[in-house]
């Protein structure tokens, strides 16, 4: 039986790391078929991402797990994980009243491109319960009062874990999410801003873009921390506007923006190409 | 004998202007070759621009311009400039010690792509001096004291009066320049700054969009105002970057925004196509 | 009642045609909101863009249809088109086993992004058929049996009359159209082509520029002629790829492209900003 | 003394070669900074590049290419070369009588930006000898006339031999370079051609792209093979333009592709991120 592995490191840099890690899989009968790292001289941190092919079954996987804590992990101080080919990641989607992030990320879904289970749809409004219907996807209505949010947090958490989540993709849901939910999903929530951050971070950044009369529009995808629109980055993109177009266009522009940013950073988070470190992302290619 | 001209209006917006417009281009046996415009809805502006080429001397260009203003001009309010094909405008480079920018602009100049005159480098250091050399163009280098750059500013004013300047680029400058200078040429102070502004405006971009972990940079020409890296907008475009960029690959894959962002701001200056209202820019096409 | 108007034009190029039409618009009460024009100078032939709203009902629109076709369209030998704002064009989409275009396309319909009317989802398969269902959207299956591709045509004109379809979107539709459809729906036809025409033209272009070892890919859409991905090129796009990628990530990376592409010249064609002529298109801003 | 090296290897692919490689770097005190490799998977190639440091003299790193040669090399039927830091490649200019290429290569070159030496700058024609003045590098004229291209070609190799030139960077030299360079400098002559190839190959592609009305152009780097414009490409880049442009617009807008994409590709190769195989190359990061 065939076990496709991948395996995230990051640890203090010291010389040889390499030659131990990729020894480590040869002596295990494994074959590297992918192999990238990175060095953060700065804080002296290296990183590393292997994609390697073994002979063997569960029983198998455990040991090399056990096996590579001991001779790797606990000496170079690793903080590592392993993933095995056959997982699905589990992902919940928050959404509010915008549909193209939804019914992009459904259509992926819905066609094999996007390798996740989608336990449930979640929004504080009800206005995009239909497209749970027209995609047989569970749909939350959680509705979040003023002076409500810490309830309304609670029951998501609770849904949240009832369904085993994973990851959570804020495709354009409108509400701030607090430490409740951020503590129990540190770099697992994935969020779409509409601008090119650091700029027009906060709230109708197509207005503020339109006032300081840009020539580019942006959208970013990052990880959600307490900072709003401050975490770290995983993916931007960019287009050309113009004088002409008026903020009613850079909406419409930037909606291809939102969707495609968005979707390629949920690629990136469900291959496992990304890690965080000092609220930066390392992207492997 | 063919006289080629630009005609650039704005004007409160109303009904009929193109008409008038257009019809007193025909009725002075012009024939119009391109033709755009815009209105700010918001500030119920209306701008325009029309090449035309018309048969006649000065004295008849002369006494367009006299027409206009009582037909069009007064009537409805227009501010409105005439431009001859034959005029080469006179562009002054203002330089510190990086050369990439001056380097392309000459380059252009010396190959007959950019239509100005270069009456003039002026520099605060001599590193760049040698360039001047190298394009046998007069090179002036006034250092900017501290304390002193009343005087300074007060030797470029004379300098810039002394050769007829009617724009100033500023090619890495790295100086603040003073309303002293600005307010002599408003709108006619091309700055490039690199970042995608509005983010990362002030000292030392680079450096700050490393420590954000942006996966793009950027690079934005502007009029300068009194506001730093505040003014409008000519052009803008980024390239993307990756984590395992330092600050170093940063600054140079920047460059080459730096060099064809500029580039391009001038070139749409010198072809007089754009038009600067409420801090922002038309760019016609 | 306010009656809004979009103007279509080409005619020989003549001086004096701005003049005429806009004093024409001007001389029927009409404000001039959006003006674009081109001259093909080799051609020798003049395009016009306009937006014009006047105050008018039906009748009066049928009068100023008579009074421009009187003053303006037989004297300077005009092919031009008036579309007023209310109309909604007819567009059928043909689709044969990818979903990502017709995704997109409905998603867009479904949040009021495209100004259209949906009649009905063709395909040569059935495999789709479910998308109809979910969107509640007529899907009729019409396959394309060898040698009885004319059978199968007759049945689409057919339908596409029927549903007085205005124009046709082929959103990855796997069989050639031949000219029993085409000259029924002169430059009526939109098709996307996963590559950058015209490099790549016919069947796997994707393996092709896999093959060749290109750095970038691209997609294109282009009304349908005779000849085979030769029509006039309305909308382009690129993307990086690099030699780690596989011919599956080509066909991945390659689906955002078309269905971006293909949605951007859908809408140029609905706001009815594209003209052909000569094989080529004028795009108006 | 602290040796810096990049490694490069092609060979078979198999299990176990980056453990035995990285093993090795180890075992001779080295400190491995950058490792990518690749796996072209059809081919069942295995590619790789490694920056490492050591402590170690010139005497080092002639017995450190012994033992790689001995334990690695032979044993994994390598094809590899080690390039020491200090080593600085002499690169060779063709151009014929556009200037933007060579001033951008130049000016990149003055500023350091560019590691290499530059022996000479050659050209079929005198037009540029004045920029070989203003750079102060020697440039020879050699006209290449109908019927004598052997006989230039040959006083050509005469001058690259003499130069101890190590690449050939082909900025807009208008001429075929036949199989008698090519020969001596396989995988070693950087062509910038201004297209984005496959599409509008051989001559003109500027006129070529505007007959085909696209709305994109491009520039492509590659080495030059003895079949015209086929050669694996390095970069590629493209830009947007529209029915507004003419043919002089696709010009000057491809200049500024031309000399970033061609500056880009000399990079790669100056830094050793390029592998060539199957007429395809791997760009390392």
């Amino acid at each position: 039986m065939q076990l496709k592995t991948t395996i995230l490191i990051n640890c203090p840099d010291q010389s040889g790391i390499i030659s131990a890690v990729t020894g480590f899989i040869h002596s295990k009968g494994g074959n590297i078929v992918y192999l990238d790292q990175h060095v953060d001289k700065e804080a002296s941190v290296f990183f590393m991402r292997l994609e390697s092919e073994f002979n063997g079954n569960s029983e198998f996987a455990a040991s090399l797990k056990d096996d590579f804590t001991k001779q790797l992990a606990i000496p170079y101080q690793m903080e590592w994980s392993l993933h095995l080919g056959v997982e699905k990641p589990r992902m919940a989607i928050f959404v509010s009243k915008y549909n193209h992030c939804l019914y992009d990320l459904l259509s992926r879904f819905h066609s094999g491109e996007l390798n996740v289970e989608i336990p449930f749809i979640l929004s504080n409004h009800a206005d995009l319960k239909y497209i749970g219907g027209q995609f047989n996807i569970p749909f939350y209505h959680i509705p979040v009062n003023k002076g409500a949010k810490d309830k309304a947090e609670e029951q998501q958490l609770q849904l949240l874990k009832e369904h085993h989540t994973d990851f959570i993709v804020l495709a354009r849901y409108m509400q701030i999410v607090t430490s409740t939910i951020i503590n129990e999903f540190p770099n697992k929530i994935i969020n779409i801003h509409h601008s090119f951050l650091p700029a027009f971070a906060g709230a109708r950044p197509y207005h503020a873009a339109f006032e300081r009369g840009v020539k580019i529009i942006g959208a970013t995808s990052h990880y959600v921390t307490e900072e709003l629109d401050a975490g770290p980055i995983i993916e931007q993109d960019t287009c050309t506007v113009s004088h002409s177009h008026k903020v009613h266009d850079f909406v419409e522009k930037g909606r291809d923006l939102e969707k495609i940013v968005l979707a390629r950073a949920v690629q990136l988070h469900v291959h496992r190409k990304t890690m965080v470190y000092n609220n930066k992302t390392v992207i492997f290619s």
